[in-house]
């Protein structure tokens, strides 16, 4: 197997172990959890701040386009001091969607297109540097689920 | 530049973003936030485990032994009830060891190295599964200390 196919294997099980974990945990919180807190952050917000980063990953990917532009907007200009823009129960759903709309158009992804350079890069950075390409930014949003599923993970520990 | 090339360039970026983030982190705590907790695990707990999956990492990447057997084995069979067999000062210097040891040694590794084996894979499981590979572990252990990243960062915003 060439070192680009396996390189590309390795990226996306870190992916889907992640969002393995993440079903996991959201299937183990309770209504009431979701407005608790870990530390100063709410349940929801860590959970609503990954969605918003799987929604954006939509677009840099090209796959389609942003589900949710309030929660998208709401993370954008950072105004934690407001309530969410959307229910836990919308949350959850849209958790699920993008999960499921970046799982069935990866599927189709060539070694090329895998390697090649992502919407937020102009072909002239993307040239100087090929590593701002679809795979690396399925690695970088793997790297920030492992970050809120340690957080969440801390959550489920203090309950028990 | 050939794509494997590029993929070890970002798992390499991705490793070193986060020793980046715990360098930070860890510059940040008082002797104080370490015997504090987050959720029901304390601070010193989450470095410690962080830390001797660091050091395993050595061994696994076959470039040297582990430098401390007490804390591999306190957490090998998870006795978390006993006190951390090593001072806060230790820890410390145990992880900033570590890291350098990996950083220092990895600088020389071949493109052929990092699509090779590590040593806790026999040769037929690996011919099987050629993503066993020591890129992957690096891979991992990076989503690995993203995890702690996440949960020491809880506890940072708590404090302020």
């Amino acid at each position: 197997m060439e070192e680009k196919i396996i390189a590309i294997k390795m990226v996306i099980d870190a992916w889907s172990s992640g969002v393995a974990k993440m079903k996991t945990i959201l299937s183990s919180l309770s209504d009431e959890d979701f407005e608790n807190s870990i530390g100063n952050d709410k349940v929801n917000y860590i959970i609503a701040h990954l969605t918003a980063i799987n929604d954006l990953t939509i677009e840099v990917l090209g796959i389609g386009e942003i589900n949710n532009m309030n929660l998208y907007n709401y993370f954008k200009v950072y105004e934690t001091k407001l309530p969410l823009p959307i229910s836990n129960k919308e949350l959850l759903k849209l958790w699920t969607i993008t999960c499921e709309q970046i799982d069935l158009k990866i599927k189709d992804f060539t070694p090329d297109d895998w390697f090649g350079k992502h919407t937020a890069v102009t072909i002239k950075e993307f040239n100087k540097e090929p590593d701002r390409n679809k795979l690396n930014v399925l690695l970088n949003r793997s790297h920030r689920m492992a970050t809120a599923v340690g957080q969440l993970s801390l959550f489920n520990k203090s309950k028990s």
